[in-house]
């Protein structure tokens, strides 16, 4: 199938289409970069939710309650889920059919796990392409579930038109929770299992750390949910907060659809120029040799970059980047 | 000072010296560069020990522990804390007064928080770069302490000596934990808090986990150590484990170094690249425009990478990265 006919499909929403399109871009298959030239232009319409938060914090079945509540409002559903599960626990695919379980009858919610793979970013740039891919094929909303606190994984949040924040009281290391580096990037906050030991001390922490800040009249305050996502209490608010926040948002989507663009245009450009540099420019051996002769400290990784880069650029980029 | 003496300074291991190396990384300075292409030749003789987990599993207190267990045998230290605290908080430096009080005294151990700032990589670059500044000041141990499971911090942890993974038991998600994305890189396993409800069961999670891998004979099997680092427990024994993947992995010392310089130089290079392309190629405005037209959807990010690729790289590069 080419990627053309295969845009065609996913834009008119065929879910095999979809599962396909999502493949080709885990796989970093070429053929990837050509289906989303083609359905980028249909893109732009869905409203990206991205949810984060330590392991364990209970966000896939947050992200199932919420789905059923999104449902029942008449949304349609992407759900995309990093899952940076082992290769051999096979913990994904498992995951993805237990998930499918809950939405099994119901065609307008498609669900797809990645696991990470590769390194510098591979990930985060297969997880753009395919909430792209759920965005042209009709979803209303596509949520991104995110383990962890890595900048890339920070990134798609951060850049999402709702950033998510998913804590969970009970470690009795609330403070240490806050450290993760998420608490910048909140939009709303989710205390889950919020029947635990230590809740309503979570939620004082988080109310500590708001209050040294300083909102502007009118800003968003970021609010705090308390959820206990098992028995679905607080799902309804916190489906009531997003679309708050949607609304008092409206006016600055465009700002961060143009920080998702920025962060995705970086990405692509660097990872296309290291294949450059691999593939072209020194070739693999050459470039083994260069790390070989680093790690002997032969040669030091500035100059060896600057080498590179003169090479790479030529006469006008030497100037340029000597300078 | 000139980047020159400040290198010398740092050779000879002067502790200010080393802080306003280490500052000089973080603040992204010009000089930072050349200090480090001083120090490079001198350095590559730490032997560096990685340690991640999920929040609230104590490594901040376990990595004080082993700092002192290692200290009575006989090594001096450096730890790097890769602290991605809010910066409203300022928890890093409030969290570097506390734990410095413990070795206060100890003119051999430099202990120093790096805080997140930055995007695509900016913490890892500097991270790796303060650990060469401690190198070159002749600490024999490094321990970098990262919180998280992005990939940028794994990278750090996965190209170090040895790399220790902390788990901790009590938030009943043993599972969950298990899926954050560190199992692949364990050399050796940390179960602390291990007076906990649950430990033994987060040890027999581990235990299954290990036994779905194949080890040839001879392999190194990650080992399960459990301690209570609040009380010492099992930390004796954890110094022990460390010193014997020492002695197992001497011979492949050399992989992980290369690993390292070419996750180090890989990363220099998309940053230097980038830097080219903002500074000179395009400039910040026309930068934005472009990504404007992006978030406009009147050019898709894979059409603009290429053409901002054709422009840096001239036609020799054109013909290279359109084939």
């Amino acid at each position: 199938m080419s990627a053309s006919s295969l845009a065609e499909r996913v834009l008119a929403g065929d879910v095999r289409a979809m599962a396909r399109a999502i493949s080709l871009i885990e796989d970093e298959a070429g053929a990837a970069a050509g289906l989303v030239r083609d359905i980028f232009p249909q893109t732009g319409k869905t409203y990206l939710i991205g949810v984060t938060g330590p392991p364990g914090a209970g966000k896939s079945t947050l992200v199932d309650r919420l789905t059923a509540e999104a449902r029942q409002a008449g949304e349609t559903l992407g759900v995309i889920a990093v899952d940076p599960t082992s290769p051999f626990t096979g913990g994904a695919i498992l995951g993805d059919r237990l998930r499918m379980q809950a939405h099994a009858q119901d065609e307008e919610v498609f669900i797809r796990s990645m696991a990470t793979r590769g390194h510098m970013g591979g990930l985060a740039r297969a997880t753009s392409d395919a909430a792209l891919v759920l965005d042209a094929a009709g979803k209303s909303l596509v949520i991104i579930e995110t383990v962890g606190v890595g900048q890339d994984e920070v990134d798609i949040v951060r850049t999402a038109d709702v950033s998510i924040v998913v804590l969970v009281p009970g470690t009795g290391d609330d403070v240490q929770a806050l450290k993760a580096g998420i608490m910048e990037i909140a939009d709303i906050y989710v205390v889950n299992k919020c029947d635990r030991d230590g809740a309503d001390r979570m939620v004082t922490s988080i109310e500590s750390n708001l209050a040294l800040q300083h909102f502007a009249e009118g800003e968003w305050r970021p609010p705090i949910v308390k959820t206990e996502a098992t028995t679905g209490r607080g799902i309804a608010e916190l489906w009531q907060t997003i679309k708050a926040f949607r609304t008092h948002s409206e006016g600055a989507r465009g700002k961060r659809l143009k920080a998702r663009n920025e962060f995705r245009l970086r990405d692509l450009l660097t990872h296309r120029f290291m294949e450059h540099v691999e593939a072209n420019l020194l070739g693999p051996a050459e470039f083994e040799a260069l790390v070989t002769r680093i790690a002997r400290r032969e040669v030091d990784p500035y100059t060896a970059a600057s080498d590179i880069l003169d090479r790479a650029l030529g006469p006008s980029g030497q100037r340029a980047t000597k300078g």
